[in-house]
């Protein structure tokens, strides 16, 4: 059988046709999907490149492998529950991969790839049920029955991801005829069924089905999809699922989304939860829901996120602490945490606008989404600890390790959401780098980019973004096209970059504006011509930063940052010193900058001897500084085993 | 029927008479046991009279409301499983409130607890297999076979549980007619049978069988039960049991015995095997095996034990954390790991001597094991945490609570080992107190007591000890008797004592001796008369302690103590001011004694509002501090929800 691919999507300012993750009914920006940009390399091209060509086919071989895909075929066949390989949300990652193809063929003209993806949507396709029920590990007489275990089955977590497949596949190549649509909408009918107003009152224990629902009823203008996300949300909350060990804020059953100040308990599923709500309250205009939702995210950001953007405080139940509680060494700040919170915080990025959100997005991307994959795409970090106490132990290339015990990266993991949520989230980077409005465009994320796209009012706008960052801080915006008439080109200004210059450059050389701007969204509105150059300059100076003094567990300390990059310690650049946990920055010695690195001036942590470490005070012993390079946070672990913090102590 | 207390056991001086919880073969002190010493009031009296008269009827409620103690029954009546209640555990709380009543019983003469005490044995009896195989979980159809989760089944475990209440019972009521010693006797054998030489070559993934055989073949003078005991300590850390999520170090089974270098994994587990293979190693005069265990001993407390003298850092597998890994707020430090460490300290006390394991006994007594039960001896903490973020919420008193999530000390747990390990510590406390030895008597805890005893070589020697120890510093040995010739009076100086006195008062009032003692063992050697009084004067004033560098999660804290005692902030005692982790402690300000309580002098932690809190750092604005009351940490939590921290900001 010869494949060849689906029909691309045409470019229109029809908000409801964006190629891209989330397609709000109204939002204040419209989204720039995958048809209108395209990163063209740089750091985040590069590793989309190696999501391409190594990620996707490792974690394919591990779906196979593992005998995850095979699940499919076993249920197919009628021969399960025997054989079934896995944890229950096995079939999940499955799904997510599905996702990560579609927009990589979207990216792209693949055709191995579309062949691939329709040769798993056969074996998907041959395990649904006739009534649309879609799972391998529930049903089946020997399995639990359906819905059985709503607080640990991830049934509708399980679809959630299906419909996000193929909310994916329908957006960059609407009406293919693979079937996979037709397969999610008939397991969503089953949903709205089972689950809608005079069925089951309760939801899924993991929160994912109620985004994928309401970008599902997006896609397919299916009004009941979204009620039915709308139900999810509003059942949640009200201690409908069973009070477990870790109570029921794990699976945000405590408090109503609508009441609650913060996000707490599990993080993936706090942010998945968030995610849908926002999509809910966008898409129903329920404006108080809305409001509910910025504070939750304000909050959370100002008291329970590490500064690398990660979230989880907790590795017993992977989720958030109280405020002010992000111990470095205890760290969840789960990869999928990190791809979750990004998904929170573009919904209201797109409602609401706001440098914010940008910001929020580019720390997860550049220290946990980033940090996770290995230079070659084949092993990950689950867990992302800002300071590794012991040098971890390599994975077995071939084996699957335990989720959050991974101080290296590992090729695979027991519960293994990590790996296919990077895949998707990097084969669908190109849809966050910028938005578009009635009057311009605005750009959030800085990478190499083609952007080709109509303003509302269907005036066409050609940008090229050329930009080494985060190397360096010099960012040019190209126009090729002069169109009739003003617009704005809006950038976001980080909150860290104190001292950026704006300057704008005419075609003809001559310099049209220069001067200073400040953190949060840097605006030139003019009647661009074909040539102008705009120019954003950030302060990429090495900075140390100092902690809320709330913050208990790095007290004390200091972290540096050099743009939107975290840098840590590690041991493996240390001279004459085993450990990271023996050294002390000192606190006068400035940063320099040399051979491409940031260096940093320590001292060795000097303390007597004693067979009981609590003592009244004595004074420290003088010793002399030397110089160590710092790694950036996402560069860290890839130089065997080592120990790492991010938090350095200055007393 | 009507009951009659069995015999009570002579005094001697042959060490394997007395009536402890440990008697070792050899040793370098000899256990005084609840005959010899008396605990007649003062802090821990009045604890063991709560005890008595309090918790233990609180623990058989419970035990039979919650269906722990009914499952003997069922088992007896052979209707198991159906009807089983409570974790595969649950047995052995039954076993050890019978061995918590049995010390009671030694130390009194409670007919009353004496007919309760038979009448649950009679229960307990009443289920075991003709084979002597004891367990309600294990083994009937319809339940797993016997021994076949070695990891998770704690099968021997409970037998541990089980030696252990049999021994109390033999040595309290020595030939007792109630039928224990046999029972114990006939699961012992069958032990040995089954995991002998030529048996299953595993054990039991819950250490504690190893101790409870060893002082089991003490009591009983039969060889097997201390082979056997050896056995399952050099079997361990072979890799023998499953690779479970936390690997095999959260059961001791990474690394043997006689190779660590420092307790790790499940604190309980760690200290109950670390407290047996000392039992093994003493009576089959292993020395190698004692010296792995006195290191291991020396970096724990060095390096992984709170200020509190708890232990245990992770929530996660209520495990030690690796080396300088203390964080004050997700500190674990069950009370049963106190208890352990206890047990493992006294061990290593009765073979070596020296003061640092009386102060480490000490400081866990005071501070943990003193904490966990309210006044009221009917609730109690689990984990005892050193900083509690939020305030806690109070337990349904007829329920059961999640084991650590307790902020506020509750009723009984899902996981309920405290209360009973809590009971059966403070019955037998007595046999803690003081040690003999051919030269003379060792003090190692103050508390008001008598102590009646025979030195090895005959001479009868009878102490009053008088003392409001802790809230005051004195402490007054008064002796009775004038026996001929010389000994030897030690008196523990504990390590935060400097500038301690001893003095000697003759019996005419004229002063024989009055100098500085410095921390370690006080010694004074003389021809005693009846009516010399020996006076300690221990130094009270509190004072502040800094914690070694390498401890990140305490940096820029510092901590109060008096004595032994640990003092916290809470909540409860700021005036203006809602939460600990809104202030800090002026750096330079003395403690001030007033009122019965320790003042220090905090000031408000201000902090910028912020949206991110990460910055460049500011100037801190100056405040005025205010005066606020310490409370002694096992105080705290009984003044409704709060929040409380130990260690205390200074920057």
């Amino acid at each position: 059988m010869s494949t060849t691919l689906p029909t691309r999507p045409q470019n229109t300012a029809d908000v409801s046709d964006a190629v891209a993750p989330v397609v709000p009914r109204r939002s204040a920006l419209r989204p720039l999907g995958l048809s209108e940009v395209r990163i063209t390399g740089g750091f985040w091209g590069e590793r989309q490149s190696v999501n391409a060509r190594h990620t996707l086919a490792h974690v394919l071989g591990r779906l196979e492998s593992e005998g995850w895909l095979p699940n499919f075929d076993r249920a197919a066949a009628g021969t399960l529950p025997e054989g079934r390989r896995g944890r229950e949300f096995a079939d999940s990652e499955i799904y997510k991969y599905l996702e990560a193809v579609a927009w990589e063929i979207g990216r792209g003209d693949d055709l191995e790839l579309e062949a691939t993806f329709r040769a798993v949507v056969r074996r998907v396709a041959a395990a649904q049920e006739p009534d649309g029920y879609l799972n391998t590990q529930f049903g089946r007489p020997g399995q639990q029955p359906r819905w059985s275990d709503l607080e640990w089955g991830h049934e509708l977590y399980c679809l959630g991801h299906l419909f996000q497949a193929a909310v994916a596949r329908e957006r960059t190549r609407p009406g293919a005829d693979d079937g996979l649509l037709g397969i999610a909408r008939r397991s969503a009918d089953l949903v709205c069924e089972v689950f809608g107003p005079a069925g089951i009152a309760a939801f899924c224990g993991h929160p994912e089905v109620e985004t994928a629902l309401a970008e599902l009823g997006r896609v397919t203008g299916e009004p009941r999809y979204t009620r039915q996300a709308e139900l999810f949300v509003a059942r949640r909350g009200h201690e409908t699922l069973a009070d477990i060990e870790w109570g029921r804020t794990y699976f945000q059953d405590d408090v109503p989304v609508r009441e609650a100040t913060a996000l707490s308990g599990h993080a993936v599923r706090a942010n998945y939860l968030a995610a849908g709500a926002v999509d809910v309250a966008v898409d129903t205009e329920d404006e108080a829901l809305l409001q509910a939702l910025r504070g939750q995210w304000a909050r959370t950001r100002a008291r329970r996120t590490y500064i690398t953007g990660g979230q989880g405080s907790h590795h017993q139940d992977e989720a958030f602490g109280v405020d002010w509680e992000l111990p470095p060494d205890r760290a969840y700040s789960e990869t999928c945490a990190a791809i979750a919170s990004v998904m929170f915080s573009w919904r209201l990025l797109l409602n609401d606008g706001g440098a914010a959100y940008g910001d929020s997005i580019e720390r997860a991307l550049f220290n946990v989404v980033a940090t996770s994959p290995a230079a070659d795409g084949k092993s990950f970090f689950y867990a992302n600890p800002l300071h590794q106490r012991v040098p971890g132990v390599e994975a077995d290339p071939d084996g699957t390790s335990p989720r959050a015990s991974s101080s290296l990266r590992a090729p695979w993991f027991e519960v293994s959401c990590c790996p296919p949520n990077v895949a998707r989230t990097l084969a669908s980077l190109d849809a966050y780098i910028a938005t578009a409005d009635a009057d311009g465009i605005q750009l959030h994320q800085y990478a190499p980019a083609e952007i080709r796209t109509a303003l509302d009012d269907g005036r066409h706008v050609s940008l090229d973004v050329d930009t080494a960052y985060p190397a360096d801080g010099r960012v040019q915006i190209r126009v090729n096209d002069e169109v009739e008439g003003e617009w704005t080109l809006s950038l976001r200004v980080p909150h860290w970059a104190e001292g950026t210059r704006l300057s704008v450059e005419n075609a003809d050389g001559t310099i049209a504006l220069s001067e200073a701007v400040a953190p949060g969204t840097a605006r030139v509105r003019r009647a661009f011509r074909s040539g102008d150059l705009v120019h954003l300059d950030l302060p990429m100076a090495p900075r140390v930063v100092t902690p809320d003094p709330r913050i208990d567990a790095v007290r004390g300390c200091v972290a540096v940052e050099r743009g939107p990059e975290v840098l840590a310690l590690e041991s493996v650049d240390l001279v004459g010193i085993d450990d990271v946990g023996e050294v002390r920055l000192l606190g006068d010695a400035p940063l320099e900058e040399r051979d491409g690195r940031v260096w940093a001036r320590v001292a060795p942590l000097v303390s007597p001897p004693q067979d009981w470490p609590y003592a009244p005070a004595t004074e420290p012993a003088t010793v002399a500084a030397v110089p160590v390079p710092l790694v950036t946070y996402h560069d860290w672990g890839n130089r065997g085993p080592s120990t790492m913090r991010v938090w350095i102590p200055t007393v």
